[in-house]
């Protein structure tokens, strides 16, 4: 039975040799095994609970589809020894007319994966869908500075476990302001990615044109090429980004904020994005 | 050229609206292509700097090697575009008599991915050639809660970049003392750890018999996998197990310790390695 979290019981000891026994909250982990048309292309050790996003953001992360219709099917097609569904199997059929990718190059990923399925060093650039290059929208640096504490509210399953990554989704409404439109955690930072990219496939919003994409950790190489495939232009995050996160996102037109924390950020590349800092008296009309 | 880290200049915004330029110390990310035998066995994304434990501690946690002579020799055998020496692709080539994995089952690995290379969900557990079940190393809960500590003063990479996990080996000396033996860091959780087991492997150390492994961050499924290959008794996280690496040490024996901070930790399974509480007494003696 695959479940978000679960209960267990714990022995806590402190410095002064107090012993006591307790419940934790435990984040779920389990493998989902990712058919396509009955033929296995990935395993990713997840969290439960959004699978069909899941699936779905990673094969837009993957390239394999970048548009709602471009999947028939997902079910879950798996049995267990005892005869039960199988809800760690899910199996998806793409619509007629989109090209199954080369099964050969079996796809391992586990809680933090997301490169995975390249066939060499070369093949771990993908090509979008979706360029973020010409995506003029700026940004308040107030704006972004507001964005962790907004995601941080919102991650429920942290909130019991302390075991989870979080992502969420931010599209700017017409008057600019930034509205949140998706939270999703996992133990594996990709896979929360995964979830709210799939989210966006399945609502038909994607390409996320002018979003920001706020992770709860850090920014490593997956979560920019992530971002790309989704169109999503600006990657900001709690944590440091990696060299190769903000290279490759220089080399695509990317913006990456890190060590969003603190109302305080790091801009990386991309710094255009944001608007020059307001003067001291439209600083007091904001806030 | 693969660095362990690269200065990257940096836009410091702050809710006052004050811009700052900086240089920053970004951690270094790369792909790293392991080849057995010439053929291409997995891609990591990784920070340089300890490649050939890396892969080393990798093939440990794939059940390929467990002995420091089923390594007959690592290189280096990747030519750039430009002719030159390349550090992102290293060559392992078995020792004679020493199975070759099936290279069908490619495996392909990012920054926090380590389960990789299993072809079904079932051989995900894989089998140690040093069970820890038997291991009857007990330990004073005060040097437990000592170890992020120990390990902290010792992240290098993380003092300049703010982007690594650090994973720690401690061994118990004649006296019971716990010695600080190996730190290794790296922007995968996963490769940390593989660096350490590599290290030890390379060291013959190899079971790490009555040995704990500290690491920076949470303890996943894989990392307790990793352990039990290594045979390690004992992992202790700063921050949250999940569920399933909780039920899989429980299986196997192992002990797993989480929210290891401000003196404070909490036994998930295996309490049986920590001796009772001293008495207040025997704390003043201690301290």
């Amino acid at each position: 039975m695959a479940r978000i979290s679960r209960r267990w019981p714990v022995l806590r000891l402190d410095r002064e040799g107090e012993r006591r026994k307790r419940v934790d909250q435990l984040a779920g982990e389990e493998p989902l095994e990712i058919q396509l048309d009955g033929s296995s292309f990935s395993v990713t050790m997840r969290t439960p609970g959004a699978d069909v996003e899941l699936v779905a953001g990673f094969l837009v992360s993957e390239g394999v589809i970048w548009r709602p219709d471009h999947v028939h099917q997902m079910e879950y097609s798996g049995v267990t020894p005892q005869g039960q569904r199988d809800y760690n199997v899910l199996n998806v059929h793409l619509a007629a007319g989109v090209p199954t990718p080369d099964l050969t190059r079996h796809v391992y990923t586990t809680s933090s994966c997301g490169v995975c399925g390249t066939a060499s060093i070369d093949a771990v650039r993908k090509t979008s869908a979706y360029p973020v290059e010409a995506d003029h929208h700026t940004f308040h640096p107030d704006q972004i500075a507001a964005l962790p504490e907004r995601l941080r509210e919102r991650q429920e399953v942290f909130q019991r476990t302390g075991g989870t990554h979080a992502a969420a989704i931010f599209v700017p409404d017409a008057s600019g302001a930034l509205q949140l439109r998706c939270v999703r955690e996992d133990v594996g930072r990709h896979n929360a990615v995964d979830k709210v990219v799939g989210w966006a496939l399945r609502t038909g919003e994607l390409p996320l044109t002018g979003a920001v994409l706020q992770v709860s950790g850090r920014a490593s190489f997956e979560l920019v090429q992530k971002a790309a495939m989704a169109g999503i232009p600006v990657l900001s995050a709690v944590s440091a980004p990696s060299a190769l996160a903000v290279e490759t996102a220089k080399e695509l037109g990317l913006t990456v904020i890190g060590f969003n924390r603190d109302e305080r950020l790091n801009v990386y590349t991309g710094a255009h994005r944001l608007q020059p800092a307001p003067s001291p008296d439209r600083v007091a009309e904001i806030h």
